[in-house]
């Protein structure tokens, strides 16, 4: 591997592909980068979609089969963003031939598959697209956590809501067949909480969860909802849904601390709520930040205070920071353990949705 | 009993009382009454806090002991504002005095008490003080509902925070005993949101709970989550705690219908949001409802649009419906039977909370 | 007079009737008044209002002629609550007449009005019923001014916004008529708007106004529009509308200072926004106080952190400070003079509404 | 000029041509454009920026002088990113080389100048950088207001705050000094609201403005604030700073009508508040309108509802509009003649600052 260029193939070309094609545009714009990345070959089974992906985003050459991809020699990293089903195969495939991995969330349709596809790659760098760790926001909240300003933690509440799985007149798509897509709501949206709550919050020790299919006839949950008990104290509740009705992409969480509380809407990502307990009773309040200071985590690396950054943004800086782990020689999280992690918390609960029992989370 | 008359006796001098007490002044200002009230009697046991509220809110009488109200021909209606343990003994002595018995929240310290208060007072009329189905925004939403505006219900989620609990240099009151207050926060704040839910989304079937003490030493629950079942098929959670830093006063609901969205929280209790999905996509949007119109149901009694109201006037008007069906001998909600299937559900939750199993709500 | 003992004539019988009825009612409730204050006699010439009124609140006698109040040796206090055309003879009466001495804003229909009352009213007690510098929040907010937190302020602006006057099938009222009512939304809204700028900014040295009539054939101002210099350095701009669609009772302000910000609107009177410039650049964002707590100025007179207080709070605020004054020879504000600043600046603003040219407001 | 390529120069690497930069990398991802564009010179004075530019966007050439773009034959367009003292001298060249001309905003020093420029380039095709005009939400209250959903308007409310100028330990730019900047915050900040007013509620008859210097020394302004009367006879109001303590970037703009109201704030760029007054008195409240819906303007050729977009997407819509146009033989908007427009309003307001009388905007 040429140490100044990232050779990279990417698997898939849905909304996904397109993201992961705007990260390896523009991180080299907004990042000083160690390694150049070159968009070397995309992958996908759908002819129109790919000659449009590989045109407008500009990638080297195409292939139709994703397993092409595996082998050759002039490729440094696979980028799988195919569906779910397809991530176990290709990143132990892309593992073995000893390619850097990056893959989509979830890891894997079960967790004893992601249990596989970390073993498998136990030699190789690799990265999971748990995005919004990258938020600017969030990575902030982090650091407050870090630095003790939420103190002992009591309360961690998570809300993922979406609508659209209500529209039964949309065509179903992968993500509504089990065998591609696995559960349903809670591999697709819970696991985005969950990678948060673990990244902020630390391990759940057990969980009690309750699932639901509002739609007739369909074959993957369209909610599910949990009580956990986190290792650190504190008492959790998720909750993620297709029928949200009046949120179009509401990904929450709410922490409530002796020392504060914090709470984040990805639907206003650049903003956070900060409620500091350590303040005198009468200035105590939920304070708006908008989390664009030149001395914030992350978004110095774009624009000015105040110029809001997007969705897309957290692609990018994922992306920025696994190169310089690269280049480095330094761990990148979140990696395929981390992403395990999330699977085992996932595994649990929707174990526990069909024995109606709590159920511990395997270490 | 004088038709034209209620001759009350409020039994407590705290908070309620004082809240109560503004009740009985304030009905007859702000509703055309067909009949007058009669601040008559007061007891307490703390002489101070007796002689305080006797003085500042014009009870004609004081009494020490509560049971002296008990067998007075010349006192129409019992109110009880004592702590939990007393709501049982004194409203059944009201009831077999043949009185009218209005009792604080929640209606017993365990649902077999309250089952025994709601035989003791088949023969009169009764009041719960779940005051806050008369904040004109709540009244609005059961509106719309009823209407059908929410259409299918597929989540409904209440929270009710407040944070004193985590500041332990406050002195204990009745509220930290479990012979007096019963469980904590469960009775306390719980029992609030339960009769939310089942005044607007209907019964509950069953539940799976989990409560916390986190303050070292405490006898009481400082945290209650759970998860629910309705009988209309939605799936439900609620969370009540004492320890949710950053929250003064929330309780908060939100229920996503086919329909809809509402979203409703007591500290700005003059709004609610409103997501209408039946408006066209690029439209909807949650909207911000000042409930103050004059086609609002309870605001117009009070002042005009856009001059909000406070905390206090849910009791002045819990208190003008009551008088109003007593008078034209309407049945009033919410009453002892309505204050038992709350306290119903709230036992089968705290059982869950023990047994770490789904429990069902008897019928 | 009876020193114990406060003996009130109200004149009038509108919305502005049963605000100050109210607050005779509950002040002695939440304060420990020095003095009983009695509701001795209600004029309103509107027949069934005036009984309505007489029967709602209270009152022990009535007249059909507010001049049938002034002469009674057994009224202490006489309270204005007319149309704004009889405020000055009214007043000017009551003084003559030694009368304590309450009056609605604005305090007269010109300055030259308002400079002989003040005159008139030299030996007596007096009180202007610009009651928002009595809501919890903007008394909170003149303790930050005053404590220096804001430092050196920038920019003072203002809205009042309402949008009734936008519907013109309402039938109208001497609102309407300029010579009951002055010249419309100026001496209406942009009034209360001047009396929280002056409480909290202090003096405006000159300003420079536009003013427009949007219903054809009004004869009174439906906008009001206005840049001011204040005589601390800061710029301001106030604007009031009765077309301003979309807001029920806005009624807000904002000041930036070298300090921070403080941003606050009536229709959620108990919060107010603080942004701390002092903090750290990254833990800088508008602050929701719900000035609730039992440390702010005035709210621990009525509930308890969390549940809120209404509209009609500041009368009885305002009338228990003016008593507990009373008692103990304090000078209350805003009295007369201070009534009379509103009107001097508004007068000017809107001489330069006519004249289109920058105005000084005489000191 | 070959037909499917468009070779641009772009003049400047400050913080706008960071942002042009992002524009021409990014068009051709999100949009299929009918040319291809190539980044084939940039010119800077600054070597390190200048080489810091080139390499992170990747700009195939060079120069140290803007001049060595005007002349030459391969470049196709110029996009002059300078401070604003050249923006006149480089576009008029730029016109009469033949050049395609886009130009930051404002156009120039004054509107004396130009009128200089629009005379100049009344051969080519231009564009202006006012690029708010291409958020989503601000073409979608375009879309609603020109469907009549608005009514007549009565008031359009403009403010942009920043706080940065009072932070006085900042070194100074080139954006202090009257020579290369202009008076200040009026040509910095104003010129954008004023743009959208134009944009949204159309021509300005008339304004009176005043101004302020804040900081000791400084000799440009800090604050402008305005009265204005439009064509279409609402009453507006403007203002603009960099001492408004509390706001990093408070774009902001409210109008009201008869049909309802808009609300906007840049920081939240993705929201837009509506309120519609057709609907029953009851349902009428701020809709908070997430403006990501694929039947929403430019929003859909980027992400997915709820996918939140940023600031520097206004820039690729604007864009990717104006190579459309230059395709097909279109108008684009805002070109030098709308942005002519802007300044000869500016020009009165700041002329009406010095001279403290309403001024009249030339039509």
């Amino acid at each position: 591997m040429n140490k100044k260029e990232l050779r990279v193939a990417l698997l898939g070309t849905g909304f996904m592909g397109k993201a992961h094609s705007n990260a390896y545009c523009q991180a080299g714009h907004f990042y000083d980068l160690p390694w150049k990345i070159r968009r070397s070959l995309v992958c996908g089974n759908i002819e129109a979609e790919l000659a449009t992906v590989a045109k407008q985003w500009e990638w080297e050459e195409t292939a139709s089969d994703w397993r092409a991809a595996i082998d050759r020699p002039d490729i440094d990293a696979i980028d799988i963003a195919l569906p779910n089903h397809l991530h176990a195969p290709a990143a132990i495939a892309a593992a073995a031939a000893g390619k850097i991995v990056l893959c989509e969330k979830p890891l894997a349709l079960s967790a004893e598959e992601a249990r596989a596809m970390v073993q498998a790659a136990r030699g190789v760098p690799t990265l999971v697209w748990y995005n919004y760790r990258r938020v600017p926001a969030v990575a902030y909240a982090r650091q407050l956590i870090d630095e003790g300003r939420l103190g002992t933690i009591f309360h961690y509440n998570a809300t993922y809501f979406q609508q659209w799985g209500a529209d039964t007149s949309r065509p179903a798509t992968w993500r509504m067949d089990p065998a591609l897509a696995g559960a349903g709501v809670g591999d697709d949206l819970l696991t985005h909480s969950l990678d948060l709550a673990l990244f902020l919050n630390g391990r759940i020790n057990e969980g009690m969860a309750t699932a639901r299919t509002f739609a007739p006839g369909r074959a993957v949950d369209d909610a599910i909802s949990a009580l956990v008990n986190f290792e650190n104290g504190s008492l959790g509740r998720f909750e993620a849904s297709r029928f949200g009705i009046g949120c179009r992409n509401v990904n929450a969480f709410a922490m409530h601390g002796s020392g504060g509380m914090l709470r984040f809407n990805l639907e206003d990502l650049n903003r956070l709520e900060f409620f500091d307990a350590s303040q005198p009773s009468t200035e105590q309040g939920a304070r708006d930040l908008l989390v664009t200071d030149m001395k914030h985590p992350i978004f110095p690396n774009f624009w000015r205070p105040g110029h809001i950054i997007g969705y897309e943004h957290t692609f990018i800086a994922a992306l920025a920071e696994f190169i310089d782990c690269l280049a480095n020689g330094k761990d990148f999280h979140p990696n395929f353990a981390d992403a395990l992690a999330v699977q085992e918390a996932l595994d649990a609960l929707q174990r526990s949705a069909k024995t109606r029992k709590w159920t511990e989370v395997p270490k």
